[in-house]
């Protein structure tokens, strides 16, 4: 069993090491990092890291992630399950990209140890329910179904018979920006990629080329990533997250 | 059993990673990360740091802490213990603020492997002994009894009746500034905190505005703390780590 | 058994994560954070990286070191073993400062799950591969004996009887630089160090000055290293990576 943590707090700061002691006082389960390095408040960026990366963990992994801005209001805690892993996670988008999540409210504050603060629910909520749910507790223990959940603020993608619109929803150290246009979605084979004011090939492999070359390419999430041989896409093509692209059929 | 990790080494150098070699290759523990991004050579950073994280670990963990300027020098390594909990670290006030510690001197040259360096006792020294306080080795064992240990430079907090004088002593990344003036000890409930030139009044909760206000609140460690609602205090109010404070009865 | 981890990724980018998760599903290994700071695509850095910690760890560790900038192209993976300890990583001069690694060429398909990225060799090839290692698989059944590998792209040391010519490898986070010249191997016992337009003394431990002063010493790797005392060597003397030291009989 291992409880799996993302958060914005970064590692300079107490947070991610009391949440740890909480769990490790708790349950037996190994405690693994996911990150701590999502941008302050950035639920978006946490919804698609989280994407990217829960199926590749085992069946009863449960996922840690608080990325909470509305801490200490009414927002909602969502504990949910996916595919036999657990996810929890405060109600504001984080969990809007978990395919088939069934969600519930954590209401139940019998799972709360006492005297918690208002303002560390990773500590003083998230760990300790975590932990709970390491040790066999019943989602349904937790509290009622949650009903609807937050939606990411954000316009998905169109895919259409000759053209599909897309928005370029992350970027990584390397400068590869990825989009959210899937692959196995796009119904044509041969296209090219509108970003900015560039019109961009595709290619099979991320490297073959000793010069500085743009291409598109299906990345390892199975979307179009646009990147630079040697060199920062982000960079050379001056994008930003958020962007539109477009494939058109050629 | 888990031995956790504080230091001011980062994670791109070596130094992390081979003291958690030599603790794999010499005990069963599960190896934990608190933090290596201490500001380099700051104790005072470091004992705040595990000031807030220490009690909600389990009763056996090994804390290393190895912020160690003094490094190659007679300074002493002390081993402590406190509510069950064990610490490594350098007699250079990082142990200061753990209330009750008894601390021995590690003097037992015994549990340094042969041929150590100078430079790098986290290795050499550190690691070891935390393996072997894992394996259940008494602190007796490793020396005589610290008597007084080196304090922190710095003046604690006055608390009067009417007023309290205290310390911002961090700041962390969402730009809060916490004092060291810890709620329960602070003899009135109306009241307002006087940072800089500002007047800063109490809230219950972090956070119930969408506009950028001050306010200060009892945070997570139950000490005041100086937040702005969707800003950074640090920041907007151009407060500094040091920077005294003083809570008024209103 | 620990499967130890050293990337150019980052931990902001969801490719560690996704790493360990197929590591914890196909293994009970315990999973260990070396690096994930290596400056992006730096094969020299995470070589020497390797060298100062790998002979710390336990035998049975497999070191998964992902550095790839030749990702999709025809670069082989190389399987490794020295010591008792396994070592995976591309064939691009990482593995050329293990001494007496015995290598193999990764190619046996049947140990990559299908529909693998060509971009993401962490996640689809290093990491299944890591859990099969440490499952048992002899790596033997991973593919043929390498031959020769691929070398650092770098000029090693020079020892004379009344000299010795070397480079700084590495430059640490707090400016201490680490040349390639080993203690062990200089003829002579006293001698000074030239970098640069300095010519610098040796000292036996890191500290005794309360002043900025600049000196030599045998660092914890067994190298020669040179620091400032309360300051940066770096800074101070202006030094880079790659720069040309010598040390002579005094």
């Amino acid at each position: 069993m291992v409880v799996a943590l993302m958060t914005d707090f970064g590692t300079r700061d107490p947070y991610v090491a009391a949440m740890k002691g909480v769990i490790a006082s708790r349950c037996d389960a190994a405690i693994a990092d996911l990150t701590h390095e999502i941008a302050p408040f950035d639920a978006f960026e946490a919804a698609w890291f989280l994407r990217a990366v829960w199926r590749w963990w085992p069946a009863g992994t449960v996922f840690v992630c608080v990325v909470d801005p509305g801490v200490g209001t009414g927002r909602r805690i969502l504990a949910g399950v996916a595919e036999g892993r657990f996810f929890l996670a405060p109600d504001n988008g984080l969990l809007a990209l978990v395919d088939g999540a069934s969600c519930r409210s954590v209401e139940n504050e019998a799972f709360f140890p006492p005297g918690g603060s208002t303002t560390f629910h990773g500590r003083d909520r998230f760990a300790p329910v975590a932990a709970a749910i390491a040790n066999g507790t019943a989602l349904a223990e937790l509290g009622p179904p949650a009903g609807s959940i937050v939606a990411l603020d954000y316009t998905p993608p169109v895919y259409g018979p000759d053209s599909a619109q897309g928005t370029i929803v992350s970027i990584d150290r390397f400068g590869n920006c990825i989009t959210d246009l899937e692959r196995a979605r796009i119904a044509f084979d041969t296209m090219r990629l509108r970003a900015g004011s560039g019109s961009i090939g595709l290619m099979r492999t991320a490297y073959d080329s000793s010069r500085e070359v743009t291409f598109m390419i299906v990345g390892s999430t199975g979307a179009i990533e646009i990147s630079v041989a040697r060199g920062s896409a982000e960079s050379v093509l001056g994008l930003r997250r958020g962007d539109r692209v477009e494939v058109v059929k050629t």
